[in-house]
C-alpha cells in the first residue's frame, strides 16, 4: 500500500465514491502508517510555518484529523468549527451552498479574539465550500485568514479560485479526476 | 480561562447541555490555548508510551482531535472509525447500544492488521459505549488493545468497569455531575 514511500503513494483512490463519476481520495492509509502520518503532517507544518498562525481552524469531521496536531506543531491553538446543535457554548454561524442544498458551521464566538492570526485547514480542497465558510466565520470575529492549507488539492476544481484573495496551500495535487 | 494553568481550568463546564441535568465538559478552550494543547498532549503523551501502541484508534468526530496528533507523538499509526457511509472501502461495523437507540461504526478492513498493538482513544469516557465499540472492532480484526486512553473521565459513571478487563488510562477525572 505505501508503494514508492512518496505522500501519494499512500492515498488510496476509490473509483465511484460516493457516487458515480468521482474518484474518492481516500487518507486513511497515509494516516494508518505511523511513516506517512510523520512525512504528510511535517510537510504541511513546514508549507505553513512561515505563515504564523496563532490558531489553525478546521471543521468536522474530517479537518480534525491534521488540524490539531499542525496547529501544536505550529505552536499555535485549534478552533473547530461544527454542524449545528454540536457547541454547547454561544455559536456564530455561517450558512453556505452545496451542490445540492445548503450546509451550516457553527463556531464558539470566544474562538478567535479579534485581531489572531489564522490559518485555515481542511484535509481536502474540491470546490472550496467548506473553506470558504471557515474563512467567514473567521472574519465574522475579526480574525485575520492568513491562508488556507490542505493536504489534497483537487486541481481541476474551481477551490482555489473561490479562496481569492486568500492564499492556497497544498501538500498533493491532483489535475484530473 | 485558562485559570491556574492547570489543565482543569482550561476546560469549560456547561451546565444544562446536551440536555437539563447533565454538564457538559467543554474542550474548546484547551484545544483554542497552545499552552493548553501542548500540556494536554505531552501529558496524555507520557501516560500512554509504554504502551509501545503501532495504532491509535478514535472514532468521529471528537475522537479525531486528540487521536492523529497523540499517535504520531508516540510513533504510530492512527485509525478511524467512522458513521456508516463515510468510508468508502471495505468496511467491517459494530451496532451498539445508546441511552436511547443504537449506533453504529465503521471501520475500513485493512486498517488494523493482525497482532497489531492498538490503543484505544476518545477524549471523553462517559459510559464506555464508544470505547467498547471500538475495542470490538479492534478484535475483529485480530488487534491487541494495549489500553484505552482518555482526556477526561467521568468517575461517577460506570465506564472503567464497561471496559474492563482493558486499563483505562486518564489525565482529568470528574467524581461528580
Amino acid at each position: 500500500m505505501t508503494g514508492d514511500g512518496s505522500l501519494e503513494s499512500y492515498i488510496r483512490s476509490v473509483p465511484d465514491f460516493p457516487k458515480p463519476g468521482i474518484v474518492f481520495r481516500d487518507i486513511t492509509p497515509l494516516l494508518a502508517s505511523a511513516q506517512g502520518l510523520d512525512t504528510s503532517l511535517t510537510a504541511l507544518t513546514e508549507l505553513t510555518r512561515d505563515l504564523r498562525p496563532d490558531i489553525v481552524i478546521g471543521a468536522e469531521a474530517r479537518g480534525f484529523l491534521f488540524g490539531p496536531a499542525l496547529a501544536h506543531k505550529l505552536g499555535a491553538g485549534f478552533a473547530l468549527a461544527r454542524k449545528p446543535g454540536s457547541l454547547p457554548h454561544r455559536t456564530i454561524r455561517h450558512e453556505y451552498s452545496l451542490e445540492y442544498g445548503t450546509s451550516v458551521l457553527e463556531l464558539h464566538e470566544d474562538a478567535i479574539g479579534a485581531g489572531a492570526r489564522v490559518l485555515v485547514h481542511d484535509d481536502l480542497l474540491a470546490t472550496g465550500g467548506t473553506a470558504r465558510a471557515l474563512c467567514s466565520l473567521v472574519e465574522q470575529l475579526g480574525g485575520e485568514v492568513v491562508g488556507c492549507a490542505f493536504l489534497i488539492e483537487l486541481a481541476f476544481l474551481p477551490g482555489r479560485a473561490a479562496l481569492a484573495p486568500h492564499d492556497v496551500h497544498a501538500l498533493i495535487r491532483y489535475d484530473e479526476e
